[in-house]
């Protein structure tokens, strides 16, 4: 009985350790889906991020003051170069990129708010075990909570305050690790290679690149 | 190579079926909350949920208009009872509740927007399938969009806008199938028999209620 008991708490939970701060897995692909408080901006975007070349493609569907827009943007850290592409018309925009790549991850000083099951813990596929962290936003302009799974570390939900938008909620889903198409974080052949001039840009990380540019 | 590939297909999804609208489990507790668009209302609330008895417990802890507040309410839909319970001084006010029960489910009219992996499907325990599904309220008094798991229709978030709070986001975590505390569906010893008079709850479902008496 004893030994039964012992099993069972060692299954369950005994080697379960306290959650730790995290990165994401450095290859991932998928939807993230931004919506704000005042309602001024709604997207939703394909995704592709690779921390180990330090790129991220973008592609955007969105409205923002209720005019929709599309952005397809590939951002090539390690070349401090950003490109705006308009496969439509196969016209491409070079621009400076200044900034340093940031990963996706729960950084050190976070602090767990709490540990939750998404959907049930009561049967198989009914459930996600995910941690939810709070922190400071890299530029101290405020806060941050980010909910990531326990097992993968893979992004749920982060939200974060902006004086321009309120509230910003951002939810990823259906994410895979790897990428889906590795030539999309190429530039496509139609792209200047000589750098054009223009207004550098400045994110502070994956998310706030993608809001600067409104 | 034909057998493999229709035996992987099998396996990883020609026996998956297009989602239903479906019913949660007849029985469930676990904890909510509840944000509002406005700020208006916040609150965190363990649930127990009863839908063979047609009984529910909220006890809530919140915010409404930057005042933190209390709540603890036992609803008994065949009784036609709701009883507000303070544990605290022990006294209890029972009220007429003049409401169907309404199952905790995605209406059959309900229409859907799509089926997502919260977290990734790239390795065991890092995902979570999920429906969101899109309906006029039962009043018809707006939209809205509920998640639920594909495994167990287990609610992860309802959607919807309201005048008074415009929208507000439902989000249920830690749900199991079961009750922690059956004794807690049924009304504290120190609760009145008699009914006392009171303005008549008219509750339309579960979460209307909820926000109702604010």
């Amino acid at each position: 009985m004893r030994v039964a008991a012992l099993l069972t708490c060692l299954l369950a939970g005994c080697l379960a350790e306290k959650p730790h701060p995290c990165e994401s897995p450095a290859l991932l692909s998928g939807l993230l889906s931004v919506s704000t408080q005042n309602e001024k901006l709604w997207t939703v975007a394909k995704y592709l991020y690779d921390a180990l070349g330090q790129r991220v493609r973008i592609m955007e569907l969105g409205t923002y003051e209720n005019k929709s827009f599309t952005y397809d943007a590939l951002l090539l850290f390690r070349e401090a170069a950003m490109y705006e592409i308009h496969e439509h018309n196969r016209t491409c925009l070079k621009k400076p990129l200044k900034a340093d790549f940031q990963p996706m991850a729960i950084p050190k000083d976070a602090t767990l708010l709490g540990q939750f099951v998404l959907g049930s813990s009561s049967g198989p596929g009914e459930g996600l075990l995910v941690n939810s962290w709070a922190g400071d936003l890299p530029d101290k302009s405020g806060k941050y909570v980010s909910t990531v799974t326990e097992f993968g570390c893979v992004p749920v939900t982060s939200v974060s305050h902006t004086e321009q938008f309120g509230w910003v909620v951002t939810s990823f889903v259906n994410n895979i690790k790897g990428i889906t198409d590795p030539s999309q974080l190429n530039p496509p052949e139609f792209c200047p290679d000589a750098e054009m001039k223009g207004s550098e840009v400045e994110p502070t990380d994956f998310l706030s690149l993608f809001l600067s540019k409104k």
